[in-house]
């Protein structure tokens, strides 16, 4: 059998690798525009910092650790078009016939239509070659004053990591708060004084009209010149789809896919940032950009072509970063969204302590839990916390993945000592105070 | 309503909190043998060490804050019995009369019947009492070489808190490795690997005979005398039962309960380290003796009192410790008693890093992951790692706890950020690893 996939990120290279294991004699290529096989996007902020050495220390593993296991790389090539028809994919290198193709075309930076967004020193933070531009031009200009546009994830750990840098940041968002997909304004406030507190200010419901110079000297916010001599444009990424529209399979946001992850043509399948799939909480079709729903859609595509009947599962976006110390964790819906899509929810919210009083080095964190008020299931959590979020935020996730109610999680069992966690949890707290409402 | 409850730790305190919360009015009396109310037992060690200033400080309340919410204590007093006919709990200091009574008589160190076992400088570590008496005699003595009999969690957090004041430990365990009813001996390995490396020395299958000196000078093990001038006898806890079996309750190894928690005599419940709940593995009757279970337990009570239709759900007895700045987590049943009690189990087991390869300070972590042969489902896990342990042990605990299965695990969405944990993270892979050996 011969299995194509065309895009070599996180998706296209554990796909390739997948599908290895599972089928020892198939003939897998992996077409790909960049050099290199998978790295780490997410990885790419602490490049900047310098908390990560070098640029090249996020790719994962190097080429010849997939030609070792007979994968096929044909990189720094393009593809032209696909022929359904004969299952070949035109290349600019030739044609590489298909049994089974996959899709692994990934996303590219959104870039708003912003008069000057062209000009030298604005910077998206999206690819490898993105970080390697940044970080050159950081140690030839020396900039002192950075304006980061859009504060979604990437945008918010760019600022960090220009902050850590010793750089003035603003961070400029046309939303009323930062994080607006993942958190709620009172979580978002929490984060956004953390940061506020390193240095980095926020303007939000604004938006930047102009970039003026080149190399760039300021921004125009409304009436008022704001001097920068940095910019980053973060203000999301859209799928890739340019290439299966050209083929003639459905397309909505991003590549329509079924639970198998095979597209409109069930030889063909889409798996990664272009692939759209379904939302766990409101049961519509979404963009699941996230490294590792890469990875399981990846997994499942891999499963499925090797003839096991797995279904890729309805995503929560499960997410987690750190800012400047702070974790922040999300998964689900917020209660701001559920109340647009018309889905009436019931709140928990607590802060507390990560540890008991008694033990020395505790620190604030903050839970917020939104429930379904229909049924009473877990829909969306929100967490801000000095240590540990990521072990609630993954408790709560996999718990809402097994469709818990209130009652799941306000009864839940814990696992307590005193250096590491209280006897009785905030998430369990959180969800009491929830419960008592739906009582 | 007059509510008594008998016991002023962990579960007796919160219970008189929780049903406080409930029941504005109800007339709440707590009466309890020890001065003060609920101090947490598992950081007595963790006041040896000196992490912990103060004894004192592992009071979570004084007892005016349980008098300013109009809980009347009874504190210094011994109850002598209870007649149920008339309903009253007759103490040292007289009768006090109830609506419902609420056992929450806890457990008591275990002291094998070693010759010497009484003589100066032979403890137990169960008490405030204790640490005090331990803390003067450390204080005094200024001791070099202590024996610890017993590897569960109090004899090696106990040990761990020695080893930091600068003595030799020795710890000495009947079975054939430490925390044997938690760990296999895979696991338990690396746990004891990490301790040996921080000085203290291990002795299994063997049992001290007899203790020479008083104070201690040496204890015998098999012909040999091993030199110690201290010795923490660690060898597990009893539930106090002589109440309840004097009252004519149904007493097993702890007080017999239903699912309200409520003992054969319908008025009166049993609650914490005393009261014998149902294992969510094995069906059986099990004893708890956890703080969290005692917590939980108190909170059930309370509701059902209050005229809620709540239940205790069966207990995982998920764990958590950490020695050495190494977190073991453990929660469910070990491959060895699964084997013992004829339940067939397919087990996972992955080691890997706590972070992705090309982020700093990534450390090792090692994932057992155990699932019943004839359903699938998530039964064990024994995680043993250098971070984020906690996170791990909860989000497969609460999996368990909602039946999830070798695939649920396996195919489990995570969150993941560089400087957090890897995209796939090591329990899913210890997961898949089992999967593969049920298809």
């Amino acid at each position: 059998m011969k299995i194509v996939v065309v895009g070599s990120g996180t998706a296209g290279s554990n796909f390739a690798l997948f599908m290895r294991k599972l089928d020892r004699k198939a003939e897998i290529t992996v077409i790909g525009k960049e050099p290199t096989m998978q790295y780490s996007p997410c990885a790419l902020p602490h490049v900047i910092s310098g908390t990560i050495e070098k640029p090249e220390d996020v790719i994962v593993f190097p080429n010849e650790f997939y030609e070792k296991q007979k994968i096929n790389l044909m990189l720094n090539t393009e593809v032209k078009e696909i022929d359904r028809g004969r299952k070949v994919v035109i290349t600019d290198k030739g044609e590489v016939p298909y049994d089974k193709l996959v899709l692994a075309v990934g996303s590219k930076a959104f870039i708003p239509p912003i008069k000057g967004v062209e000009n030298e020193g604005v910077f998206t933070l999206k690819s490898l070659d993105d970080v390697r531009r940044i970080k050159s031009y950081i140690a030839e200009k020396k900039p002192r004053k950075a304006v980061v546009i859009g504060a979604g994830l990437i945008g918010l750990e760019g600022a960090e990591a220009f902050a850590k840098l010793g750089m003035e940041v603003l961070v400029v968002e046309l939303m009323d708060r930062l994080m607006p997909t993942m958190l709620d304004k009172d979580t978002a406030k929490l984060v956004q004084a953390e940061m506020e507190e390193h240095g980095v200010s926020f303007r939000f419901g604004a938006a930047v009209s102009e970039i003026i110079g080149s190399p760039v000297k300021a921004v125009k916010i409304g009436d008022e010149e704001v001097p920068a001599d940095l910019v980053l444009v973060a203000t999301g990424v859209r799928a890739n789809v340019d290439l299966a529209k050209k083929t003639g399979l459905e397309v909505n946001r991003g590549i329509v896919v079924n639970e198998h992850l095979q597209t409109s043509d069930p030889d063909i399948y889409a798996i990664g940032d272009c692939a759209e799939v379904i939302d766990a909480v409101t049961g519509q079709r979404t963009l699941s950009q996230l490294g590792t729903s890469a990875v399981r859609m990846a997994k499942v595509a891999a499963e499925h072509i090797a003839g096991e009947e797995v279904s890729f599962r309805p995503v929560f976006n499960t997410a987690i970063t750190e800012l400047f110390g702070l974790e922040v964790g999300t998964f689900g819906i917020t209660e701001e969204r559920a109340e647009k899509e018309g889905i009436e929810v019931v709140t928990g919210k607590f802060k507390g302590s990560t540890r008991p009083e008694y033990y020395p080095g505790g620190r604030p964190i903050t839970v917020k839990l939104i429930f379904r008020k229909s049924d009473g299931k877990l829909i969306g959590a929100q967490i801000v916390g000095g240590e540990r979020v990521w072990g609630r935020i993954m408790t709560l996730s996999a718990l809402a993945q097994k469709g818990a109610t209130v009652e799941d999680v306000a009864y839940l069992e814990t696992a307590y000592a005193p250096p590491i966690s209280p006897t009785i949890d905030p998430i369990t707290i959180a969800a009491e105070m929830a419960l008592r409402r739906f009582r």
